[in-house]
């Protein structure tokens, strides 16, 4: 089937119209027409190639949500019409020790991308949620609850669940102490999560200008980090400090703010940690800096379920998708509350 | 009373004798005739004022072995003859979170250092094991079994809960692969002990020369860091590194061999990270680097009764008291197999 799509040529061409194909259904697969798109920052990097994988065209998007059109023979979890999400992941080896305890993000036989990705089973590369429909193996394939906006859950399935895995990995609930840093597509799900969780939460900031906006999404506290004496007035707070920030920036002014036993978990960064991380605040007092990857199938549907329980959604934007290459440079400026969502009913 | 001891003068003072004083036991006192000191490279460290912190005299030991000579009115769990140990720390302030969690090496108030600390009654500078006795309060003397050597034991009390509590504390046992980088009086412990937790351990080394030293010590293999295809072949391998290299190095080439969730523990290195760690490694396979410090009072005890239990002690060389600044300088060369320990009744 061809289907209206988006796409990026080359590294420096903006994104323009393209029609794809998407393949015939076979028997684990679920069809689907894409209601909303969210727009990540991985989006970006990988339409300009800032990370040199990219295979183009690349038509991006993993925040997908839509609804089932058709199902393949083998199908029984989804029938024609189930509101449905689609993530960062459309398959896995699934017999690792990764996959065998629902964390396919870590699977060691390498999962396959929602877009950019290699096709496990005839090889082709995967093409993402710019675009009127997508098919996609079942199992990778979320319930979405009615009862929530759809444009606010599609950002769930990249930012929503990349902060939620760490909430539940290092088990933050009432009681728990836990720090943001960041007020992005991420940091504000954060936020969200982890006050839903029962969680105490701070944001770090560098400006005032968020405090109003942080205790809205869910802040109990907001902690100007460069203000020395209130960085003090925190040393030893947090049981988990979930660091969103997207480029390389100093992680030591953070670190004495850990209790004793924490961990701050870099979620939006990959690179040198420069400057020199100190490890003399880790060994003092038993800390630790940890990464962690977008979350299980399992979990996603978890945090869906959750957040259809306690109404959460992401605070979004809806965009057309000719508008995706102004969004773009939007977004490079933070200049975005919280999340773009593309319509994708406008690529008719 | 009077005792000798030897100690620091200065940073750039050798070791030389020196009266010091031992106090009046106070009723929850614990008065010890040194028999063993081991030798740390703290010891080197605060007598030549590496850190900054160093209050002359200095006199050092924290991995004491002794005989009780002399109990307080209140002491109930020691009695005149014991054969009892003291290892870091000499007090905490007992009623924070950690002291509560019988974790006193992270006492929010400051653990009192066994040497060169300040003693919370009477603001007096600690002395430590280069000496005749010491007086110590009960709750931070452990008991020694009396079925393995006393001077292999002495460095149970820092080199092996140093590498004792991570081990713990990330819960290894039976089925858990460990590796080890450095072998020096923490790494041949961190062999021991792993090996006699029941996991399969691997020694990291720069060296072939170790391998059969490794083997001895309990390790099942050893990989030569330097080697590019051996260490290919253990990615993904560890659960746990327990990293005991005592200077600034690279981290970087140890972090793919962590499995998915695993942790590279610093326990001998206090500085910046250089080079850049990088994030990728962490956040694709959701691993972390911590720091380990020591060990609690309890878990002190738990390793010296799991070490009667299986007959577990350091590889020592044994030494005057007037050979410490010749130890000195042969540890600096890594010149010792693997702790250097003092017979303190060469103090005589």
């Amino acid at each position: 089937m061809t289907v209206h799509a988006y796409a990026a040529q080359s590294a420096d061409a903006p994104l323009a119209p393209l029609d794809i194909t998407r393949r015939t259904l076979r028997p684990d697969d679920v069809a689907i027409d894409i209601t909303y798109c969210g727009v990540c920052h991985s989006d970006l990097h990988t339409a300009r190639n800032d990370w040199g994988n990219a295979t183009y065209p690349v038509v991006p998007g993993h925040e997908i949500i839509g609804r089932v059109t058709d199902v393949g023979a083998d199908v029984t979890g989804f029938k024609v019409g189930d509101l449905v999400g689609v993530g960062c992941m459309v398959d896995s080896c699934q017999h690792c020790a990764a996959c065998d305890n629902h964390e396919e993000q870590y699977c060691f036989n390498g999962f396959t991308g929602t877009y950019g990705g290699t096709d496990k089973v005839d090889g082709s590369i995967t093409h993402g949620g710019y675009a009127q429909s997508v098919v996609v193996k079942d199992k990778f394939v979320l319930n979405v609850p009615e009862n929530i906006d759809a444009a606010g859950a599609a950002p769930l399935l990249c930012a929503g669940i990349t902060t939620w895995s760490p909430l539940q990995h290092w088990k933050v609930g009432k009681g728990s102490k836990v720090a943001v840093v960041g007020l992005g597509g991420l940091g504000h799900m954060a936020l969200k999560l982890a006050h839903a969780l029962g969680a105490e939460v701070t944001l770090f900031s560098r400006s005032p200008d968020k405090i109003e906006d942080a205790k809205r999404l869910g802040a109990d506290h907001v902690v100007i980090s460069t203000d020395d004496s209130q960085m003090a007035e925190v040393a030893n707070a947090f049981d988990l400090i979930i660091d969103t920030v997207p480029y390389v920036h100093d992680l030591n002014p953070y670190m004495p703010t850990l209790n004793y036993n924490g961990t701050l978990v870099l979620v939006g960064y990959l690179g040198p940690i420069d400057p020199f991380l100190n490890s003399a605040q880790m060994v003092m007092r038993r800390r630790a800096v940890a990464g962690s990857l977008i979350g299980g199938v399992k979990e996603t549907q978890e945090l869906l379920d959750f957040c259809g329980e306690h109404g959460i959604t992401s605070d979004v934007e809806v965009i057309r998708m000719d508008q995706i290459n102004e969004a773009y440079e939007r977004m490079l400026k933070s200049d975005v509350k919280y999340r773009f969502v593309i319509d994708n009913a406008t690529l008719a």
